[in-house]
């Protein structure tokens, strides 16, 4: 099932940019979880196009509508559907791209793949098509808060970098609070880089040209033991969650790809005793040590390359293999960083929830 | 079920370190495949210890049983099943982890996730458990390069980093060949920078220490069409893919972390008509747009960070939480690099096939 | 994922009898495939309440929106949403039911498994769930038919018994015509029996009770191949999606129950060539060997117990586990036979498209 | 993963009836259980050949070796590998099946669906297949007896019916122990009907033939809540269980076909409060009411063919499609039933398992 994503808490996503609604369905929820159309409507707000004046103008509220598994405020166990109506279309905005592919975009590949495709807006290729992982995003967070009440899971992600412009690591010794993130529209904790960035992203976009970054996202409260040891390794899943998010192009864990310039002895966290649990003196493990969570921060980053869509003409070719040009028309994101925080939250919270939820299964039940 | 990997072609492995063998079911392998025990042996020899002075001295010869699945030769659709026993047991050798946890090791997550561990060699987390993959893996490859004899698909992994010595980006402009490959001990194309590995690979060694490095994978050959739109991207799969991998930190396709840092007018791959083929101008997209594969090569690079077992004194603390010191002792690999290239293939033919078998599924059956 | 179904071409149904909206999305729908919503909307009218005076008076239209995947007429191989509204609630009609477990009804067992339950005319557990099987059948039904153009797949499900009714065997040797099928309310193609039916369908209500049966279901046109050896015969397939139905009580392929009674020499289906061809003498197979269908007519039967829902007192419990006593009211049918004739045809349609897809993955895509 | 069982106890098979070995891997299975290879091995016993003089008198041991999952007794939470070695085996016995298709075998299935097969034996479709199953069973029923101390779970299978010889269903009231139910070689704990059956079975090998017969499975103990709303509830999931073994032909559950004879109000199971509990004061549901179980006894029924494989003379065709006549050697069982009552209790006891993993995953973690 290539539009679904997890193994307990299933979320399926469908729906095309430009066609008549998109949605998700959350199957495997557990019941009684009390759920309003407000919280999801919130997180929704931070993804939606329209929101501050460095990401596209299509206009679209992204009202969203629960169609089952609720019931009297709480949820039942059953399968959660969500939809939202696309209402901005512009087919006419479109027409050229129905026979021309956009470069580093996926008009080629679903052509080639499928034998058709919608054109519109990129139709399921679209990041219109993660409004769905972040409504259930917004479940998978609120159980995992929940779960633990006197050790919440807090998922935050937030952007380090935008084209060049990197936050000094130093700078994010502490997790940054959800208002910290939110009080720029880039989502840079750090407010002075975070000026830096938004003028960046408007004089590229002044240019009609595009810029990429880099968003980190760490998790406190996870317990030890989420993750399984082999090919369902906590981090493959992180990995494979970011991967599959449109514009991405890396992801690293802990140390990461600066973790091949250390030797064991400068890289290996040594465990000690703090406050009666075992803990961590460092943390290049991301968290995660032979694909388990260890009770440490787990920390991790993705990288986005720059918006493919460009407002320059550009030389491509045509659904018959004739070269042509694309002149650059649509309203589109100069950089999808920003709004990509809350999906990364989100992903990361569905991975979690659903190793939470397997843990349980396997470990939890039986007491020998 | 954390130990199966792939939708139609199906590896699960099973064993540990020092159990009485390993093994690797695989579940959906097409029919009348030609294969030899000789074939996984092989492969199964470019992963196996004692291979070369710069790795462990493990004595496994590693010998491989075909159990099920063969017929007069050819495989029968049915179950593929293999095994290797687990020869150079030492059990005494690991009587000090019985009660102390390595640092950065996965001694401690087992232990808090299970309740219970097999602490010899790491017991299931150990890189013993890739037997399977790469025998598994053997099979991929043969039925990659074999699908389409005109244009038969090559996965080639190889050594690019190690420690801080990289190969100049410039020298890897050719896909580099296998013989290239496999003439020096470190798995590096580069025999100049080859020899410096080597070097400092022993140099870490004698200090009783590791380091780690960088892998790339380049695959030709692959046509246009694999690779799902959503959840299961193909880099999404090939990020999980590599993540599963014991000691990995990191995974980059194409531009990866670096296409940040280019603008969308630099990074996009302009299309072009070649040799009367839709082909990119460049390939900074690394073989994947949208997900889906576009005919380009596909290019990807993974990060290892240093081995954790390292041959000197560390402080952790013990099963019961309390501070103690680990004297590091065995036989282990300063450096696991080398040794994961045939397994890098191995991952990489897995979910190329696999997404080759979906793609042709679904749009390969009904002619409309 | 409880509420999906099929591995390749996979079908998630959503929502409740009394919630906004029921749904489904068919995830892994072949691309290119013409596809109208009139042709969903004539198998929901086979389903739909108030088709007839022996079914349900509820008022519903059932009118399906297409809401993804499909572009300009064909499938896209993206998603494929539908969903239905519900239109006539009420709301009130179900205050009993709110704390009353209603007997052989889904009441108790939800409360007991979710610790909460949507009551009103069964909320998930009701009948209403299967429109989004039907709906998904039409697209696989479809794909079925035109597979193989020069010879379609052909899937007839009929009523052979109605309480004692049943129409002799030697009277269904032919495949009963869709229009034989759908000539009577009661989907009995012996039209004297299915008078009878009738009549004792209305007697019982008369009466306040309800009546159940049994449907057969032939599958024409399946070629040699589909199915799995082990688990995931093409029998156990077609079993668990019958017993998946709402009211079913059992399930037969061929000779069935009445095949313990032969001995081997009887029961065994003697290979013969006819037309060229590799056939059986016989079909007390029905259709499948090994698990492996075998080109013969697919043939099997579901019982279904009557109706739960009567409209006598009955004594029953409360949600404090106090005796009480039941009114039955409400709309609700008689005797469900005759609108589940649609519904098995559906899940058989599902069952073998997947494994059709299945096979051709394994087995189509190369040659040696 | 046609050779895979279970979602979170996940049972995967392999091998065939002549080749080097049988075995199975159980992933998910929950850590720290106590368990010896005498205890599976006692329970192969119950399904090997030469158990007694109504079976096949193959010589097999069927010695298992676990070879992974095990440390110091217990498991531990990864894969469980066991394997049995065939050692009897007669290549020259079967040289007439390499052309020649057994009637009603799955040889001719087969050959259409994978272009080759194993022929020796029946290969993958042999009976032989189901010793890893029996294996996965003894954990999975150790597993329910130990979960709930106080209320172990029982799972007990037992022969009603052989041919025409049936056990009257009012002698069945109370759940046979194991010890009657093993105390005859055709399992049927009704003494003087086993002793019917027995001879029966023994005629009728005399005169070259086979008979068939049903095994009726309870299940006592399992509390209310397993099973899942839709596609998995628990009958259908038992139904693809057992119509996943080999000479089956029918499931019913309950009430089964007869219930179509009933009315409503005969074959409503109604509340009550008992010893202050729900329960129902009759049982035609079998145990399982909206697809999920009430706590009462699971009761089903299972009907199996005659041996297809008879030692007299038939009329078939071989591989090019010619007629031929195949004259039946070998050593078979002229009943399958009697060696089928372990592999009955041991699927049901892996369905149970899992749906009761399931539900502890989904319903059992978080406490709103």
């Amino acid at each position: 099932m290539p539009n679904s994503f997890g193994k307990l808490f299933t979320v399926t996503t469908w729906g095309e940019s430009h066609g008549p609604a998109i949605g998700v369905v959350i199957d495997g929820c557990p019941p009684r979880l009390p759920l309003t159309v407000e919280e999801i409507q919130a997180e929704l707000d931070r993804r939606r196009p329209g929101q501050s004046d460095i990401v596209t103008p299509r206009k679209e509220d992204d009202k969203v509508e629960i169609l089952s598994g609720l019931f009297e405020g709480r949820t039942t166990g059953t399968p959660l559907a969500m939809m939202v109506r696309n209402a901005d279309q512009r087919p006419g905005a479109y027409a050229e791209m129905r026979e021309k592919f956009r470069p580093s975009h996926a008009d080629f590949t679903y052509q080639s793949k499928f034998g058709i495709r919608d054109h519109q807006g990129g139709g399921r290729s679209s990041a219109r098509e993660t409004i769905g992982r972040v409504a259930a995003g917004v479940v998978a967070k609120k159980l995992l808060a929940l779960a633990v009440p006197e050790q919440p899971v807090i998922v935050r992600a937030f952007v380090t970098q935008i084209h060049d412009l990197a936050v000094p690591p130093e700078a994010l010794v502490q997790l940054p609070t959800l208002t910290e993130v939110e009080s720029t529209a880039v989502r840079c904790p750090h407010r002075a880089m975070a000026e830096k960035m938004i003028e960046r992203i408007k004089a590229v976009r002044a240019e009609g040209d595009s810029v990429g970054g880099v968003i980190e996202c760490r998790v406190q409260g996870v317990p030890p033991g989420l993750g399984e040891p082999v090919f369902d390794r906590l981090e493959a899943d992180l990995a494979k969650a970011m991967l599959s998010l449109p514009a991405t192009k890396g992801f690293e864990l802990g140390s990461g790809f600066a973790g091949a310039l250390l030797r064991g002895s400068e890289h290996n966290d040594r465990f000690e005793n703090r406050d009666g649990r075992v803990r961590t003196a460092t943390n290049r493990s991301g968290g995660v040590q032979g694909g388990i969570s260890n009770g440490e921060e787990i920390v991790f980053r993705v990288a986005f390359k720059p918006t493919a869509t460009i407002l320059q003409p550009q030389p491509t070719v045509d659904l018959h293999g004739q070269p042509t040009e694309l002149i650059g028309r649509g309203r589109h994101d100069p950089c999808v960083v920003p709004r990509a925080v809350p999906i990364v939250e989100a992903m990361a919270a569905l991975v979690l929830l659903d190793h939470w939820m397997r843990q349980h299964a396997q470990c939890g039940l039986f007491k020998f």
